[in-house]
Formats: structure tokens, C-alpha cells, sequence
């Protein structure tokens, strides 16, 4: 057995291994082959009803619980935790429990608001998964990436410190696909994550363990990262709310990938949740604890909230289709009927955003050919190269077409390096320009968050609808609106042919199979506007009753 | 003649023809030979009393009396014109004046105050200074490169074009070095800027012309730029105030240098004033136009004027030496000086601040070597190299030991610049964490701008004093204490060789040669705290009654 396929038994055992510990054990699941495509009610009939009433408590009402005592932190940790372990059984998206952990901590918080009769912060008592990219301090190192599984973390990621200090009580890491640059979920050390809604699709990724887990209710708020899509991709492929926010304003250090120190597109931590109330309440309470005095990467603004951003309207620019790959029916559909509801409540203008210089901007974020990696893999993969070859896994194809081979990735020099940020920068001035004098009282762009639903797993090849916005750093959430319905959304008689990349995304949609997939939209602001994005989705789904159909009860 | 030398001798001509139209014509200057080498009081001997007048006036007096119309634009304009060409006759430091368009502009500001009674905006009228670099359209690019000369620029930097908003006539551009990486300002396409207080000293630089130019008093307001100390290098060597912003508070584009698109070590604009309130004028006038609305770059932070920033007193941290160069006796002794002044001072409170890590700072500014550019000149010089080349201009011998062939300079790899970038992000949290834990209370470091007094002219190689704080993104003004005296600053009895660059610096400093240059000091706060620098900046100069010497009247 080689070096790569040890550590990776040895990681997958210790996975096991915590779930296994779990008291009461987990409930035993139908067999595999019974079990229906969509994965979403099996939890529901295998927990107990106390079990499923705190797992399906909404995020607020749970902190409510929590802070008042009705529940206390131990009950409601051995409830996701349980869950959790179903869920690993369904569709493959955790990579360890913290069983011990966490039920240790519980108890120190139950035991903390008993004695003192307040809480220790606004998340007290709250488990909270993590993507395992976030170093959490004794635990395996993962950078997406078998060799460094090697390693154990000597400390938190100073974004789960805070969490921890808020009162959260993390419990889980969930699975990311090699060198997290995917939208989706596919590794060597535990192989593919499934969606919760049809097992034959991807979760979306690279955040894709915590979008399969968030969605079967196994956690009510984790945390991701977002360089391209990464929280945005598996929230619209599992039907849950997240927001990418603005770069530099929640901690990122003690997240480690192979291209560190690359700053061409600036990553972010960012809040994943099956409630839209998650969003507001992570941002809030983290941002409450000011950590820019803390960490000299962060801006020193603080979440707030706006008496009325939108006086008199909420001027919504609706961006129906980027020009590069084209949405499905199920997305159009999605965004037609939301706009329908919108068009007639005088609160909200509604108009026509054309993508600008979407085409121009694919090309900045991969070459000049379209679809090619430049800024995301500026070095033409040799770093990932390298980093693979220390333990010998092998590289999976998406990887290799995104950071490696693709079609004119290549080495660039520094010179090369330094054109294309500028090129970078340009683009950010022009767009904004444009947003300023086309729609200068434009508050928010309502556009799909991904071409058509969850694709078939191994299929996902464009992340222009969302790798856009981490170019011009613009904060973008996701919400769910509806699913994909075999007999509205199939055929597209006008689908002509726009490129290669855009004949793959549409082969690989089909109402027939995708059916029931959850379909999402993406609401994007300006740079540092988060807040106004956060209040703009409150505002729209309210208005408009969102989501249509809720897919995950 | 070859090509470099064309352009230079067209840009001096038509810099030369720009002053020839003055009218009414320049005074007669002294012979040169007949000049002391101290040539502050010369303008006072051959400009009118008004025009002494005019130009002599501080700042904010000088914009009440445009903004009540007691003077008209178009005379002061005149005036510092007239003023400037002198200066230019004496040390060499304007690029080029623009007097057509600068009276055209001041006619207009008149006749729109005597027809609206009231101002274009808070600079209304004042002629302002603008270092070279800075794109003037219609006018030649510099980039402080000979090739350069042959284009012109099609728009006005953001930057000027803000100020130029807010009513303030940009009148004349002045000198910078070649390269613009060096602290003084000898170029091929001008030569040698000299100081004003002593024509064998080096102003400084890379914004040399303007520390010349207002240390004469010929602009009340400059704007210069500094990515390692280049505002604050002109503004110790020549005795006036400046501050170098935390990056992104002011419009950077329409500024191109050979290696833009680097980011390892951000730029800035700086206003620089022999007035201390020409700073926070300048700061409060451009930030309350909201320029982050239009430039997606920029921090959304407004300049607030804080209530009582330090209460219940201000704690300065001195800095007393860097523990690479040792301070020269005269800066140790304006240090000494200042400090005696507050202790005495129940609202201060003064502690002693430990140069942290600074040798390892110098290290990440400057390879593993000291003293040797790494994030400076990653690309090992290869840029500048080319951008010299274009024309086939001379390479300066500070250039090339700064840029290109200094010991250490090399070539980086993407992964050795990525892996340089992490080491600079580690540098600044820990230096953060350092500040927090040994005095949290610590408001403002206190400390040199620089080892010695203004060098001789082509012997400036240490830029530590400044350039550290360019790499953690500090703010930083500087401030006028004294002036070296050749009788208490000579003879340091107690120097003990640290390094070569040591050496090298504190062989260039002697007394006697540099009596009578200005002595400056240093204010640094945390990121993106500008305005408690200024304001601290206010109090210590009003509580220690600085400077000490007045060395501009």
C-alpha cells in the first residue's frame, strides 16, 4: 500500500472511529439499495422525535432555547451529532466528528449559564460544523490535500477561536474535494460526497460536505470558504442560504491551501445555513467582536444594520444570463417567477442588468481562451503538482482541468503575474463604473448562482456565475426558490450553441434526471455592501414568499 | 544624441519654456557662486513683498482669504508660480510649471466665487503641487523613467482630478528620482534635486522635488506618493509635514511605475505641507467626497475627527533606534528633546517601544541579507531593467543597488513571491499581537524618519526607518523637531559597528557638513488609524511647542 492510500485509511478509520463512539449508537439505515434517490426525509425516520424537533428547530429559536435553558447545550450537540453520523451514512460528507470534544464543551457552557445565568456569547451553546479546511487545533491538517492529513493542527484557525469564544460549540469537520478548487466534492481521502436531494448529483464544492450536511438539517449553521463559489455553488446545488461576504472582513488565517500567499482573487470564510436567519446571526455576532483589532488583514467595519438602505425602493438589476454559458429552463423559471412577484409589489423597481464584460472577465479570471485557469492557477499548476506528490495521490481530472491542464493554463512570470492584476484591477474600475452610470441606483443584481441545478457528479466544469464576484469582490448570497420540475423545465428549443463549455453545461442538464433538485438564486451588492445584501434577500424573499417550495422538510 | 537623450533634452526644454512665459519674467537670481549653501531666505531677496507675502502664508489662512475672495485665485496663483520658478532656478526640482493652465483654471474659480458667492469646494483657488508621477492630462508621462517622456497623458490621475474638484489649482509638477525606488532624487531626466537648506544634501525622495519645492515655500500644499518612505524621506531631509496614509484611502490609479500590479508592498498618495495643517485639510477635503464610491479599491472609512481619541491620556511609545542603524547624535538628541518636553506633561504618557523584530522586517523587506530587495524588487530587477532599456537611459547607481544588483537581489519563482507574501502577512499579525500583549495601551509609536539628518547627496541606502512601516501599512506622519547643530551633534563616542550598512550611514553623517539641516520626527499608528496620527501629531507638536527651530522662515 502506498504512502497516500495509509494516511487516507488511517484518516477514514479515525473518521469511523468517531462516529462509532456516538451514545446511543447510531439506529441502523435501510439498506442501500432501498433507499430512494432523494436522501432528504431518511433522518426523520430514523432518530428519535425529540431528535428530529431540536435538529429542525430553526437557527433563532434554537439560540432562544439555549440561552434561556430550555435546552441545554449537551441535548442539543447529541442531537446533531447523531444526525450527523446518519447523514456521513447517506451521502459521504464528514470527515471526523468531535464527539468528545463537544459534549465537553456543552456541559462547560450548560454549566456556565447555571452558575452565572447568562450566556457566554450570542451563539452559546449552538454546534456548528466546520469545513475541514479550518484548522482546529489538535486535530489532522487537511488542504484539501492527502499529504498534509500527515500533520495535526497546533491551533484553531483564529475564525473557529472566535466561533468557540461566541459560545458555538463545533462538532463536526465535513469533506472538501482535492485542492478545494472544484464545485464539487471529490477526493482521494473519502471519495465523492452525494447530494441529499438525487444521489446521482454533486453537492456542488468546495464547501460541498457542509452544503450535503446543512441540507439533511445535521447542523443549523457551518462554516465554508469561498474563492470561486465555494459556499455559494453547494448552497444552490442543496437548496440552504449562505453568503460570500466582502474579503477581508472575517479572519482567514490558519486556513492553508497550496497557493498560499496568492493574492490575485481573495478568498473568504463564509456562513452556510438551513435558515436565513443564519446568515445575519453569524455576521453580526462575529463581526460584534471586532477582530480587525486583532488581525491586521481585516477592515475595521462593523456589521450594521441599516435603518432603510432601499428609500424609497429596493432598485433590484436582474442579470438573466451572463452571455457566456447559458441558465437552464429550471433557473430562468426560478428567476422569472421571482421577478414576477417582485414586478408586482410597488417596495421593489426591477430592471434589465446586462452582464458586463462577463465574457472579458472569464477571460481575466482563466486566459484569454475562455474557461482556462490564469489568475486561479497562475503558476500552471506547479504548486498543486508538487504538493500532490508528496504523498502520490493521484489527480483527479476536474483538478487537473482547472488547475493544470485545461486548455491555456500556463506558467506565467512574474511580469505576467503582475499585467494580469492590473488587468484585474482595471476590470473592478470599469465595472463599477459601468454599474454607476448605467444603473447608478441599482442596489443589489439578482442573477443565478450556477448554470442550471446540481449537475450529474464529475460534470461541473464552469463557475463563471460565481468566480465573477470573487474577482470584482462583490458579496453575493445564495437563497432557494424552487425545485427543477421534469415537465416545466425540459427542452430548451432555443439552446444555440454559445461554445464548448456552454454544449457541456447544457448536455449535462436534464429535467428528467434533476428533477427535485433545489433551484437557487444569487443576490450580489456592491464591494463592502454585505449588509445590504443580507437585507435586500431578507426583503425579496419575504416579499415574494420564498422559497416557493422549501426542500428541505 | 541617442534616443534617452533626445527626450530628456526636449522635456528640459520645454520645462524651461514654461518658465520663460511667466509674467511678469523671473528677477535676476544672485550668481551662483555667490550663493550660500543654506537657500531658504533667497526667494524672500528677489520676489515681492506681496508675493512674499502671499506665499508665506500658512495654509488654512491662505484658503480663508481665497474662500472670502480677500485674494483672487488668479494673484496667488501667480505668485507661487513666480515662486516656483525661483525654486526651480535654485535646486532643480520642478518638472515642469503650468502656468496657462493654471491661470485659465484660477480665472474661472474668481469669476465663479464673485458670481455664486460661495466655493467650488474646501481647497478653492489654492495652487497645489503634484510630484511627476502623477498622470496630468494633456502633459508628458513620467513613471520616473526616460521612455516614459515620449507619451502623454490622456486623463487626469482620480487623484488630481479630486483635488482639482475641490478647487484646488494644480500648478507645477516636480522632480523624482529614476526608478522612483530611491530616498533622494537624481534622475537622467533632470539630474540632481538639491536641498534648500544645503545644496550638498539630498532633499530626499522619491517625492524630492516637492520636499524642495515647499521647504521654499513655493506650494503651501504637494502631493507625493510613498511605497517605502517617499514622502517621508523629503519631508525629514527638508524640514515640512507630511503623511503617508494607510494604503487604500486614496485613489492610487493613473499612477504607473515599471512594476505595477505588484502588490506585495502597497503604495500610497501623501499630502506633504510646510504647514502642519495642510494635512488634515487635505485628508478631511478628499475623504469627504467619498472617493471609495467611485473607486473600488478604496476603504469605505470617512476621515472622522475623533471626540477624544485618547482618553485619559496619549500613550506614546518610543522607539528610540531601530536596532539596525543606530540614530545619528542629532536625531537621538531632537528624540531626547521632545520627550523631556511631554514627560513633564501630565496628558502624556511615554513608554519605551522595542524595536520588534525590525532586523527580521528588513529581512522580509529585503531578502535573508539585509538591506537587499526581495519584496522591493522580487522580480530581481528584470522589469526596471527592461523599462530602461526602452530608451537605452543610464542605470543610477542607487537604482541598481536598490533594484537590480544589490547583494541578495534575485529572481523570484510565483511559490518563492507566495511564500514571501505569507511571511509578510505573518510579520504584520505578529507585530499586531506584540503591540497588543506588551502595551495594548500604546496609542502612537514615536520614533526617527530616517538615521540621520538629510544625507550628501547619492549616499542614502538605509530605509528602514520608513519602509517597515510601509510593510506592516502603518500610517506615518512626520514633523519638523530642530536642526542639526554642528557643536552637540557631532562626535557619537559610543558607536559600535553593527553591520555595513551601518557603517555606511553613520560615515555619512558629520556635524559639521550637516549643521543646520532640518532634524524631523516620526508618528506611526496602527492601520487605518490616520486620524489618531494626525491628531497626536497636533497635541505633541502644540504640548512640546515644535519645532523647536522653525527652519523654513
Amino acid at each position: 500500500m502506498s504512502n497516500w492510500e495509509e494516511l487516507v485509511l488511517t484518516a477514514q478509520k479515525h473518521r469511523d472511529a468517531t462516529i462509532s463512539i456516538l451514545d446511543p449508537p447510531l439506529p441502523d439505515l435501510p439498506v442501500t439499495a432501498n433507499l430512494p434517490k432523494n436522501l432528504t426525509s431518511i433522518p426523520r425516520s430514523v432518530l428519535s422525535p425529540v431528535e428530529i424537533g431540536i435538529t429542525e428547530t430553526p437557527i433563532d429559536e434554537l439560540l432562544a432555547a439555549l440561552a434561556t435553558g430550555r435546552l441545554s447545550s449537551v441535548t442539543v450537540t447529541r442531537a446533531f451529532l447523531r444526525r450527523a453520523g446518519v447523514a456521513q451514512s447517506l451521502v459521504n460528507c464528514v470527515f471526523e466528528l468531535a464527539p468528545q470534544e463537544a459534549l465537553t464543551r456543552a456541559k462547560e457552557l450548560d454549566d456556565f449559564s447555571e452558575e452565572h445565568q447568562k450566556t457566554v456569547g450570542p451563539l452559546h451553546g449552538l454546534p456548528v460544523s466546520v469545513k475541514a479546511l479550518i484548522s482546529w487545533k489538535g486535530l489532522r491538517t487537511t488542504e484539501g490535500l492527502v499529504a498534509a492529513l500527515a500533520n495535526t493542527a497546533t491551533n484553531d484557525a483564529p475564525i473557529l477561536a472566535l466561533v468557540r469564544s461566541l459560545g458555538a460549540v463545533p462538532f463536526v469537520r465535513t469533506t472538501e474535494p482535492q485542492g478545494v478548487m472544484m464545485l464539487e466534492t471529490l477526493s482521494p481521502i473519502h471519495g465523492s460526497t452525494l447530494n441529499p436531494h438525487n444521489t446521482s448529483l454533486t453537492p456542488g464544492g468546495s464547501s460541498g460536505g457542509e452544503g450535503a450536511l446543512l441540507a439533511l438539517l445535521a447542523s443549523q449553521l457551518g462554516l465554508g470558504t469561498d474563492i470561486g463559489g465555494s459556499v455559494r455553488s453547494p448552497a444552490a446545488n442543496c437548496g440552504i442560504y449562505t453568503l460570500k461576504p466582502s474579503a477581508f472582513r472575517l479572519p482567514l488565517a490558519g486556513i492553508h491551501v497550496f497557493f498560499s500567499g496568492c493574492e490575485m482573487v481573495p478568498a473568504t470564510v463564509g456562513p452556510m445555513s438551513p435558515s436565513r436567519k443564519g446568515i445575519a446571526i453569524f455576521m453580526e455576532s462575529v463581526l460584534g467582536t471586532r477582530p480587525w483589532e486583532r488581525d491586521p488583514s481585516l477592515l475595521p467595519i462593523p456589521w450594521q444594520k441599516l435603518e432603510d438602505p432601499f428609500e424609497p425602493k429596493l432598485n433590484i438589476g436582474v442579470m438573466w444570463d451572463d452571455g457566456v454559458v447559458k441558465p437552464s429552463k429550471a433557473m430562468s423559471r426560478a428567476l422569472t417567477e421571482v421577478v414576477k412577484k417582485l414586478e408586482g409589489n410597488p417596495r421593489f423597481r426591477i430592471e434589465r442588468w446586462e452582464p458586463f464584460k462577463h465574457k472579458e472577465a472569464v477571460g481575466i479570471l482563466v486566459s484569454r481562451l475562455l474557461f482556462v485557469e490564469k489568475l486561479y492557477s497562475p503558476d500552471g499548476g506547479q504548486a498543486f503538482t508538487k504538493a500532490l506528490a508528496k504523498s502520490g495521490e493521484p489527480m483527479h481530472e476536474l483538478t487537473d482541468y482547472r488547475l493544470v491542464s485545461g486548455p491555456g493554463v500556463e506558467s506565467l512570470s512574474l511580469q505576467s503575474y503582475w499585467d494580469w492584476t492590473m488587468a484585474r484591477n482595471i476590470f473592478r474600475a470599469n465595472y463599477l463604473q459601468e454599474w454607476l452610470e448605467k444603473a447608478p441606483q441599482m442596489d443589489v443584481i439578482l442573477c443565478p448562482p450556477h448554470p442550471g441545478a446540481a449537475p450529474p457528479i464529475g460534470t461541473t466544469k464552469y463557475w463563471g456565475y460565481t468566480s465573477v464576484w470573487n474577482l470584482l469582490d462583490y458579496p453575493a448570497a445564495v437563497f432557494p426558490v424552487t425545485r427543477v420540475d421534469a415537465d416545466l423545465d425540459s427542452e430548451d428549443s432555443d439552446y444555440n450553441s454559445r461554445s464548448e463549455v456552454d454544449d457541456w453545461t447544457h448536455s449535462h442538464f436534464d429535467a428528467q434526471n434533476q428533477a427535485g433538485a433545489p433551484v437557487c438564486l444569487q443576490l450580489v451588492g456592491k464591494r463592502i455592501e454585505d449588509e445590504k445584501v443580507v437585507q435586500a434577500m431578507d426583503e425579496i424573499c419575504e416579499a415574494a414568499g420564498l422559497p416557493f417550495i422549501d426542500c428541505l422538510r
